[in-house]
């Protein structure tokens, strides 16, 4: 089959071109559950462009480069192809979007259903993923589709917003009417954040971003306050939420300040959830005492976590908007990314 | 002041006049916490026919009719008139609508915020309540109303608005994108339920009701589907849930076979929750245990909750279909009420 | 192997025989990920009458007797014999204890850890179960055992065990000191639920039973109060709880008018926990709401929870009176559980 | 009445004589619900300390020294003395514990029973406290004793108990058998912390302390594992929970670099409880994301916490190490305290 492989690292993303297209032998099924999948869309991701610059390379390859080349993609949707012996209810054909983590299922994470606690394989990451014609995965991993939902149309779920709507869901439990959310960046898993806020909670929406697109973007999204970045972002909040601060504050930068920031507008009593990484948190403990916060950390979504996404944008709750590129221009579509070019996210299509 | 005064149960409710409209004594403050209210609306309840009847009578005047004459009415809103010397943070003119349990905040219950269950009294129900000018409550009592919103407007959310919400909010806190919710009876506390719900979750409502004008009520407030109870409800419910039933079920009706229906609609692991009463819920010990379903009882709400449904209702996400009437027509709008002609809530303006 | 099998139903459970001991070919692993235990206990369980009586019949084998003959037993323990080819971290001669619902995995109940949820089997009910040499299940069902434990001390924690402790820990997350639980029926369950309770929460644990015995056992095992179940159960509780009632009611038994009493004896707010079977519960819905009281089903219980439960076995937090009796003598063990003298459970061993 | 009082800051802490024994005016009923408590014993904080140096003049009295000259002492029992006239249920010579923030009982957070975050005042710290013969508090501030408890044995519970009780309380609502919870410092918070885990939940108490003498006190109270706080804490840990970290850590010192070592203790998904304050934390935002951590603060407790922990005092649950010492002797206290020499709580006697 025909595949974008890194075979290289590029630190400093210098490079024209980062990914070569290649003649690969189609994966085979070694597993008795094992699934291949026909890619109907890939998701390129920021962290493709981290992977690319070995921001990774400690965390899973630490002794060599024993993981190149790999195929890179972790945002898959397709039809299923072939599926192993023992598999059942899945047939030829399926339209499936495809749960980023592959786990046993059998540890005590996997069977409490928070699998990417649980040891396994990111495929796209530590092993092939979904920059092909073909990928293997495990029937654990497939999330049926609904009619209404193309594959291409929704691969960027599988993990950008599976984990949008993992940090959402956590706030959703504890707002109330009358309490306000703050979402710190509207990109590509902020737009989505706001949407299921929406749908799932009653609280105030009220979403922080420096850029004037963004902002559009929220507003288009269903936010009910917009506050441009400026500098002057934590007195803004505190405005609009009678100086106390908001219930819950999702920050998706991460970086740039945010955290201290986001922790400021966060009311006694309240929720800070880091999703966006870069920089490193830093509070005083008489701060968390005197105030009773929480910082909440958060990291993608479990199998079910998806169908409750999928629900929703079958229902039309929540829309990604998408730019495809073919599976032959992925690395157009990771410079584009790397330029900003991209408004909603990238997605490589067969 | 003016006053309608219950002086007599009629139990077959046959009577033309239920209410007297009398000259009575003003309220008078008498605890430093007290809180005159210049009533702007009075909510009229179907409880409140119930009290005519004498259903109350056993629970609130075993011993006699030491109750009666009472002025009716638990559902009020207004502004202040006047306060105990105590009382902070409340002036003259104010809007507010009133908590309808006065408890004295020290026991237990109350401390963890459940006033309803603390020991207290209930105007309208057992001491003098807001079919009047006036009405005499405690400042734990008071729920300031935002700009927004008149008192004759938000009266019944007092206590029809408040229970429904309790019910929807429990209801909210576990339901997920991709399940559903049952709402049994859309009248007057169903509407509100509807508003709720479809405010607080991305759950598929479901509204079932026998009549075409209630469904069609229940379309505008915001549900999903709707199913006439003709008999054939709970198959239409399964066969909308892909025959596992909802997994919140809120039964505003409580009688005529609702109960068992209600139940049958419960999915596995589902709630069932009762505000309507009238008949018995029966079920077998077995099947609680073979679906390991939930039972749940609700009863009004909290202060709290009454500055949440307040919230709703300032930003236009919950509204109420109100009918209004003078105070001097009381006995009309009750009537009204028992003869079935009042579409939403009536309420009595000065 | 040699194998009890249950060949016919006994409605009035007259017969001498129940089951018979039959020499029966070896269970052959069918799937990857099958796992065959070789038996070192096998509980024996009021079920296991009931399944001689045929009261599971309508639910398991409602078209005739095609599920006869079976091998009774679904309480199983023993040691890893043979693993499927896929099958990882199992090996032969590994303790074990044996979860007794066989479910794909891939079902939403199954992945949100809800196995009981899932469609699947339940040997001893509807296949074969573990009155044998060997019982063929699946590597999802298998809970290592700690070192301190063996096979034939822990296999009544397979489903009895694991019953209390579900509806325990549902208890116990909302129990608060000064608050009380009343469990009904120190039988099998209810003495391992005491030892639950006093290991997981410091509630007062009230214990009701109409046998003294009972009622020694379940001082031993921690209560706190006694009460004799003598027709004033609900006062002496009423009396123990300042007349409030219990936070949580726990109720093993589920029939002979526990139903009521039980509800009688929850405190408002509270929750009553249906464990026991055999009568229906009733209840006025006007009692549900003014008592806001919840009635939970309880349906055995998790993997994860039966490891949560070995950890307590572990740690000697919670301890099993059993009685043995070889596997030859099976009709023995059952006609002694029937008469009623069987103290604690009784596990057949090889 | 006497008095200690505090008339000057001492930023070293180098003075013989910090607080000034004095003869001031008892305390005059003012509101209505106003209640005159008889000091019975009044507990000796480390919060004093600071107090005494200043460190809280910014956030108590940032403008000069108006707060000065002040009675000290927050951690106040005693017997009722005189009620103000609204006052029910307390009479002359009730035995009580008071609770250490007195609010209005109306906001928000008040009446979801949160008063410590409501606003309000703090005697002892922003207004007369209990280092006297009399204290003036309100009746939401009054928590009635069990006849078991005498007011000089349990005067530290009112902030130093609470406040382990409130961080042992959160940790309990997730903790599970076979889970593990870290105590970091088995001081005067820890040690009761300590026996309320034990007394809460099934998990594993894990105690990290560099004091002998702590670490001794910790295994009366309850500890399963006792760490030397010797550097190499943070492997010791590991190593008694599988490598993973527990699901709980309670920081009671917050300085000396606990926080980071706490945090790399705390298994993924579970929760670092901030007690103890000094440093800053700081931590990767990808760390945060990786691991799916929450850092949880901790702010004294609720009125209805406060109860919750004089029932586990009255069942004998938890135990107080006290010193006695006359309240002419509030210096010799304080310095003993600040010299390391009081094991346990001191507490100023009439």
């Amino acid at each position: 089959m025909r595949a974008q492989v890194l075979r290289a690292y590029d630190e400093k993303l210098s490079n024209d071109r980062w990914v070569v297209e290649e003649d690969v032998p189609d994966p085979k099924l070694t597993k008795s559950t094992d699934v291949i999948v026909r890619i109907g869309g890939a998701g390129v991701c920021r962290t493709d462009l981290h992977i690319i610059e070995g921001v990774w390379k400690p965390h899973m390859d630490p002794s060599g480069d024993k993981l190149l080349p790999i195929i890179m993609g972790h945002e898959n949707a397709g039809w299923v192809e072939e599926v192993g012996k023992e598999v059942e209810g899945l047939k030829k054909g399926d339209p499936v979007i495809v749960h980023p983590k592959i786990t046993g299922g059998t540890c005590l994470a996997c069977r409490r259903g928070f699998d990417m606690h649980g040891p396994g394989t990111f495929p796209g990451l530590d092993c092939n993923g979904g920059y092909a014609e073909f990928l293997c995965t495990s029937e654990r991993n497939i999330v049926p589709l609904p009619r209404t939902l193309a594959p291409k149309e929704v691969a960027p779920y599988a993990d950008a917003g599976l984990t949008a709507y993992r940090a959402v869901k956590k706030a959703t439990r504890h707002l109330l009417p009358g309490e306000s959310c703050v979402v710190i960046g509207a990109g590509g898993l902020g737009h989505i954040a706001i949407q299921c806020l929406k749908a799932m909670c009653a609280a105030d929406i009220i979403v922080v971003d420096k850029s004037e697109a963004s902002l559009k973007l929220a507003e288009k999204s269903g936010a009910d306050h917009l506050v441009k970045a400026d500098g002057d972002e934590v007195a803004a909040v505190l405005a609009l939420t009678a100086g106390n601060g908001a219930e819950a504050v999702i920050d998706f930068v991460g970086e740039k300040g945010t955290t201290s920031k986001g922790l400021a507008m966060t009311r006694s009593m309240g929720s800070y959830y880091v999703v966006g990484y870069g920089e490193d948190i830093r509070i005083p403990t008489v701060d968390m005492v005197i105030t009773e916060k929480n910082i909440i950390g958060n990291l993608v979504g479990t199998w079910a976590e998806l169908t409750e996404l999928m629900a929703l944008a079958d229902r039309g709750l929540v829309e990604l908007a998408t730019a495809e590129y073919r599976l032959a221009d992925a690395n157009k579509a990771l410079h584009d990314l790397n330029a900003g070019k991209i408004h909603g996210r990238a997605v490589l299509i067969p």
